[in-house]
């Protein structure tokens, strides 16, 4: 009885976490701005327009990846932790404010990438967002994980400590990229890409096999 | 079966409401505007720009926080509410017209904490829809445990007193930080704050851990 | 199995359905623009253009409550509509079409009730437009109860005959509303108001109680 | 105890992907701008801007109609589809990618449908997007049914075929209507309302009804 409404705490923080990360990366696409027809004359105009979009598109599929991966993660997370308490739903709150936020980085990067003078600032604002993000999800990993706090009886502990390792990469990696914004923008906005692929590659317990089958 | 039909009502008003409660706390990210490379030269510039944006930051977090909580608190009492009927549903989507509100106050905040002519009325009226969303907030939860009407039979009594009193106080502390936006708007900002900080407090019965264990 | 399949499929629509109910009364927000720094000087100046902002709490209210009475009723018929098949799925698509549409007569409507000489057209489209949503919301009841075929097989046949003339009503009296619009649009709003007011009346079946029990 | 995880983790792959067509489908609403009334002196005036805006409205109707029908069908392959693996998840999201960008397109055709030197353009752009989505939900379903990767053990097997050739005709026929663009825009549009209307057409395995009763 306990147990079942345990669970469904961590269901309806699932659920609203789900709503938030689809609307977040759902209003990524307004930041695309269409051109309006006075810009542009005829066809071969209206294409060189579309072609100068190329930052909003960059920021948008960087952007949407990024949250998509989150979300990923976030969705993964759920296999080990079957309970939620009051600070636990706090901390995802904090860190669902980070994710509600990447909209703006992600419209001040597609505006000012193509401007010599504002894309340093444009990338790091954007590199930092990602390493409070990061830090904030470690927060709530962490908080779980900690003397087996909302963890799963069964729960796999290896798993938990390779994923705390993974996961205690992200800061540091974004951290990198955020660095890198000063040298060369385009250095820092590789590193994202970069960790975006890493993210994919398989890893010894995955989200869709539960570890002790 | 009647009760498997009660939980389920339920179950459709809390995923309905999540839905708003996540739609509006992300909507909030729509009014931070991102400065026009027009308005700004160079790098320098824009970290201007990017810091006269402190009013829409401060109104993000601050509104975030609220529907958070007002979130979290929701979520909790469907831990004593196990029934839904007509009128319960209404005095519920009333309430969430008062939540969906909130990202109008919130844009007349960042827009006008800045102008010394403006800044009273904004925060009276940022500081009226909080007193407001509390009452609303107080009438559902006073409607469903008036006469036991719709708590679960195993309801902890005393935690459900508990809850009443604590409820009872959100509109009058609203309604201080109201009075005192008349007076001095820091101040009355520095309510929302510690209300805010108030609510993080562990109290007698927490969401997560049900009363009777 | 056959039937916690076709349950299930319910289950997902309802989910859908809650989910464009729930971003498109949300939406709604967004139409109420906070007016400009440069357009007011001083408090009163602001107090004023707040008070200039009628028209569009007027429509926000009057929308986010026609959709939240339609959510209502679209929760309330699957207590009695327990299958979903491939048509229903698709007048569903079509009813959300319309009630997605909402905000922008509610636009229109907040815009040009001001003008003399456009407030008779927005009301007439406001009302034309939720005669549509009222006939899409009755052909998805009638498609689901015609021959009982997608009625629970213990459905209450005289609820469902009292629902079916509740419903047929709603077209008729928004077609009302729609022809007073070119005599009185403040008669034509009234009937609005009316009408959601006439939906909070109690029903010989409630929504929360099943019939038969 | 597995197996239960991995329905578990269909249901939130599920309920993420309704979340995004939920909001994506909403937010089209947005791309059509309400009429300022600036531009227009009385209702006759206001009556020639609305009726202006049909590119906007056959925008929204056709996106909105698309969405709804990518929706359904997603909604259907999970009859078939019961498990979720890291793979499935990622190509589910790239599916989403394509999904939530389909309001940048549908504006671009609404802004410029009535330029004749942009409305080539515009509706190639269109058609490539679909293009894009029916590639990415063919690669969503080719990847779960190879090999039964993720078929449900008792998954009719002429159904998964039927169906499988079934979305094979997708691609093709949004590229025909991506060539058909550079010819006639007009004639374009119509296969993308013929492949609404084909989609509308009862299969031999209906969603509605598992295919072994």
């Amino acid at each position: 009885m306990a147990e079942s409404r345990h669970l469904s705490d961590t269901t309806r923080v699932e659920a609203f976490s789900d709503g938030v990360f689809a609307i977040a990366i759902t209003l990524l696409v307004l930041e695309i701005r269409v051109p309006t027809p006075d810009a542009t004359e005829h066809g071969h105009t209206l294409l060189a327009a579309l072609r100068g979009l190329w930052p909003s598109y960059l920021g948008y599929v960087l952007s949407f990846v990024t949250i998509g991966i989150m979300w990923a993660n976030h969705h993964s997370i759920f296999h080990y932790i079957r309970r939620a308490d009051r600070y636990f739903v706090l901390i995802n709150v904090t860190f669902l404010l980070c994710i509600s936020f990447l909209p703006f980085p992600t419209a001040l990067l597609a505006e000012y990438l193509p401007e010599p003078g504002g894309r340093t600032l444009a990338v790091a604002v954007y590199s930092a967002t990602l390493v409070v993000i990061a830090l904030a999800y470690n927060a709530l990993w962490w908080y779980a994980v900690a003397g087996d706090r909302l963890l799963a009886a069964d729960a796999d502990r290896d798993a938990v400590r390779t994923i705390s390792r993974r996961y205690a990469a992200g800061p540091i990696s974004y951290g990198i990229s955020f660095g890198l914004a000063f040298v060369n923008v385009w250095a820092s906005l590789a590193v994202h890409g970069l960790l975006a692929a890493l993210y994919l590659l398989p890893e010894r317990t995955s989200p869709g096999r539960p570890s002790r089958e």
